[in-house]
């Protein structure tokens, strides 16, 4: 239901029933690799091309999920699934070998939130009674897509950050055990003129205090209703920029309050310059790490915020600025066992 | 509400509260030329690439829609918006400049009914009081990307069909005048083996008739439910397999009743081979044309099936073959004029 301006609170408070995350060998080595449920050692999963690799990331990532659910895929009504790839080529082979009615976003690093407001939404309004949303990412196809090929060996600024490969998927469910959804903040296309795609961190912070606030401001709620507060891929710069946003914004954080998804995925030491992006890297840090935290009952209510840098090489030649975007999305620790 | 296995009823009817149709130099020499709001007299539309003119399609068709639906920009909660170019490029600068909250979504020319039916499903469950939608595709941007840049001048077989300059958008509201959403369909993806990039009508013809029996299915209708059944861009080759299919499954349709916009849009003798194509090829006659038979009660109840080839550049170099989606949305004449 419609809270302010852009903000949905879902009164039945959909159930995330079941989560799946699949990573490659760098997320293997990194500080989270025991959350995830299947770790690839190699970036080709088995396929010819990248982009075939990333397919069967989204492909492991729903079947996990829909396994762990104890659901059958025929009980699923929609799949929601977005990445950075061009047209959605992995979100669309993965849709039709799971031959779920499909729905395609595109969020950029976004698409993990887009989806889980858009999944939680339809469950809430009975719209679907079994949703599953999934985003993913792959280094070495964002690579050459976006930047060069990976075996060019280009130098990058230490503003840049490096793309996951993973791929996390939810089933999000009327009935069921575990964390629910209770809001979701859809965001604005925020661009402050930064036009650096090396320092994209930097570029979606605005975006990511603009929807908090909003979040704030339409679901009548303070920081201090979240144990966690926690950015999609804002990396090391972009987390910075942003606390100062918060602050200028008169947003009162405590320390610790507010971390970001990017700097939680790798381990101190990997060279990942300012940290973490892509869509599969807010995805698995959430239907992971973090959702294993509400279940432990360490952390009782989160707001994610997953941002999106909306350029594209096409827009960088054109001389354009960064568009940003940011959706969050709160989930809380089950109140009960159902 | 869920109905069925891949449907929505909206019991509200949500209502098609005005809309915007913008178009380019061959669209005003085509058959519908006088149902857009307005129509550029060249390609650029003042801009210095073809992907910022496709921004301006955008920009100018919410703006129409927006400002004859007497409402202004800030009381829209969301923009839904989607097109072919990569990461969404045309839809993301529109997006920063008409500062809505915003949703991107990628069906490739099935997004007009993406957009149409997410858009109805807000509305209908209180997600929203207004919503615009649009969906958009530019001929020379899409050539460039997807086939040749134009000045080439290739060659293409008769199979083939020509992208539509054009964007439609449509502002969906719960109060206002006009016609009104009932249901809509959400497709899977369906491929059946084809890999020509020269006769996607063809290789969507099969998802069409998957979405046509799942609608009925799900809403226990029936083509005599419908004055009208419209695929999205089929073309001539398409539509006749899409036909024949029909007839195989044993959905009786009646003599003319189901036509394709990419037949409807251009006039014969407009080199335009198999027909027209493209995300904005079903937005504007379906917001132009036949909004208006409905408003005239010359129709009654429709029913759009847009139609999408979810192909990328890159999965027809892998060499894997097209696969395609339909999402349907019926619409039916104003019962009461409120």
């Amino acid at each position: 239901m419609l809270t302010g301006k852009q903000s949905w609170v879902f009164e039945s408070k959909p159930i995330i029933r079941a989560t799946g995350t699949i990573g490659g060998p760098f997320e293997a080595k990194g500080r989270l690799a025991e959350e995830f449920d299947l770790l690839h050692d190699n970036l080709w999963m088995g396929e010819s091309s990248y982009e075939k690799a990333q397919t069967v990331l989204i492909e492991q990532a729903c079947e996990q999920a829909i396994q762990k659910s104890g659901l059958n895929k025929e009980q699923i009504q929609f799949m929601l699934s977005g990445d950075l790839v061009n047209q959605l080529t992995p979100s669309t082979f993965a849709g039709r070998s799971l031959k779920i009615p499909y729905i395609g976003l595109f969020g950029a690093c976004s698409t993990s939130m887009e989806g889980l407001a858009m999944a939680a939404y339809l469950v809430d309004s009975k719209g679907a009674n079994h949703v599953v949303t999934v985003a993913s990412s792959h280094n070495a196809a964002t690579e050459k897509q976006f930047r060069y090929p990976t075996e060019y060996g280009g130098q990058k600024p230490p503003t840049s950050q490096w793309t996951v490969t993973a791929a996390g998927a939810a089933v999000v469910s009327t009935e069921g055990k575990g964390p629910r959804v209770t809001s979701a903040t859809i965001g604005k296309i925020v661009d402050m003129g930064l036009s650096d795609p090396f320092n994209m961190g930097g570029a979606m912070a605005p975006a990511a205090v603009d929807t908090l606030e909003a979040h704030f401001n339409d679901t009548q709620t303070s920081p201090a209703d979240y144990d966690l507060i926690v950015s999609g891929d804002l990396g090391e710069i972009g987390l910075a920029i942003a606390k100062d946003l918060c602050q200028q914004k008169g947003i009162q954080l405590k320390e610790n309050q507010f971390k970001d998804c990017g700097l939680m995925i790798y381990r101190e030491g990997q060279p990942v310059l300012a940290g973490a992006s892509g869509p599969g890297c807010s995805a698995v840090v959430t239907y992971g790490h973090l959702l294993n935290r509400l279940k432990a009952r360490d952390l009782n209510k989160i707001l994610v915020i997953a941002t999106g840098a909306l350029l594209s090489p096409l827009s960088f030649q054109q001389k354009e600025s960064i568009p940003c975007i940011a959706h969050a999305v709160s989930i809380e620790a089950a109140e009960v066992s159902l």
